[in-house]
């Protein structure tokens, strides 16, 4: 096992690499690095964590867990809790909340305080996304006490209006921050990804009503002004037009004082790469960030 | 040229046709019909008004104008003003208020009050869409006064988030009314699109806001839950997951009392069927939201 570089910056004991930057290591994303070299990899760039998703853990939750920590890192978080409701969610509310907890054993297995919560689209046989969000209010109650019981809180994460319909009926941080007030539990809280909020000049205010303790997350990427494709192609840090510094310091206002996660889906730039180049640009990245 | 067909449902007269629901008569968009039949299968069905774009009106502007109110119709609204920012935008400050001014005239001449407004993404070398708003405001504010002297009313129209990058800055309401407080001309106000909006809880609370004097245009269609591409690929009403029902009720309880017109971008679906079958759809569908 790799220790940190000789001199590296300090400052990035406050950045985390969520995996999927480096593809996910799946079928033709990203060069298929197993876990522990991506592992080995952050530690030598000084890093602070990293935040893995639920199918690169399989079975050796509490392994890995061990690995990230023996070398001298913390798990971040874990991707993701099934989506609660819409149109890709299993097919029952059994089936549902069965997975859903089963991702909040492995946030536990893993020794990670943050599981991440994307809610599912708009609820088929509804319309707009009201009768969702009291669906996923009802539901994320309901998992609250266990995951509390596992030293587990759970990051309700707005994602981008354009994946309403499908996949995140939970579009802004003001939803989000009103779910966590209707949930009224003390480890839920809310992520805040600027690749899905970075348009909402709302978000200072909608932060800082959160407060320290229910900011759970902070992921950063970048929203190219010609993205093609909404899913897949996240620019890194410097490529786009979103006001990072801006976002960070309302962040920061706001009490945050975690780890930021770099999570970029890119399939067309970045998993194409090394992922030994792709971590120095993203530490190089993070670091002008300021 | 025909009138409305004995026993057309009175409700039909706030109903208006934007002309991209049959494909503009672009190249493979479209069965390609003239101007004058569109106006008149409108006209035969009993609708309230029609809503052009400028590439269809060319130098026929008056007589246009003249020929839809000749069927008892008004023309609704033009679409649109080039874009004012961002990088999509023509290359000078000159060149863009050149064509607003000439998108001014030909509304002016067509006969219609309302000219649309998509400003144009986030201005190259800002970040964030706090600097790009300030040069639409700088734009507006200086075309207004012409535009007023034409009798015609400006309509900013915020497009979805998934646009802001390189289509439109301004993506919300709230952001809308807000720019059109700060311009303080009276006839500029806001359109407000189902497609781009109807994720939003604030928004009967930001139409109250504008009040029935700055709501120029309430344009309808519906979200795909699947929807494949966010330029092309809107639904018709009915089809999608948007709850147009409550954002009508909120237009209407702000005080709109105009056409509702009918805009859906559709290269899968309505652009390849015959335009007598989809405005025969549209009429069906609009009169069923009650």
């Amino acid at each position: 096992m790799t220790g940190p570089r000789h001199g590296a910056d300090a400052r990035l004991r406050g950045l985390a690499l969520n995996t999927a930057t480096l593809g996910h290591n799946l079928e033709g994303r990203g060069a298929g690095w197993p876990v522990e070299r991506v592992i080995d990899a952050c530690a030598a760039r000084g890093l602070g964590g990293i935040v893995f998703w639920r199918r690169e853990i399989g079975a050796r939750a509490a392994e890995i867990g061990e690995r990230v920590r023996g070398a001298g890192m913390e798990v971040t978080g874990l991707c993701r809790a099934p989506y609660l409701a819409g149109p890709l969610a299993l097919p029952s509310r059994d089936a549902i909340m069965d997975d859903f907890r089963a991702a909040i054993d492995m946030a536990a297995a893993l020794g990670t305080k943050v599981l991440t919560i994307v809610t599912g689209g708009v609820e088929p046989g509804t319309r707009g996304i009201a009768p969702t969000l009291e669906l996923i209010a009802d539901r994320v109650a309901e998992a609250a006490p266990l995951a509390a019981a596992c030293g587990v809180s759970l990051a309700l994460e707005p994602l981008h209006p354009v994946y309403a319909g499908d996949r995140a009926a939970l579009v802004t941080m003001r939803d989000a921050v009103d779910l966590c007030d209707r949930i009224g539990a003390p480890n839920v809280g809310v992520a805040c990804d600027v690749y899905h909020v970075w348009w909402d000049r709302t978000l200072p205010a909608e932060l800082a009503r959160a407060g320290c303790a229910r900011i759970l997350g902070f992921h950063l990427c970048d929203w190219l002004a010609d993205t093609r494709d909404v899913l897949l192609d996240r620019g890194m840090m410097g490529d786009g037009v979103a006001d990072l510094a801006a976002i960070g310091r309302a962040v920061r206002a706001a009490g945050f004082a975690g780890c930021a996660e770099v999570e970029v889906f890119s399939a067309r730039n970045w998993w194409l790469r090394p992922p030994d180049e792709v971590l120095d640009v993203m530490v190089e990245r993070f670091l002008a960030l300021g």
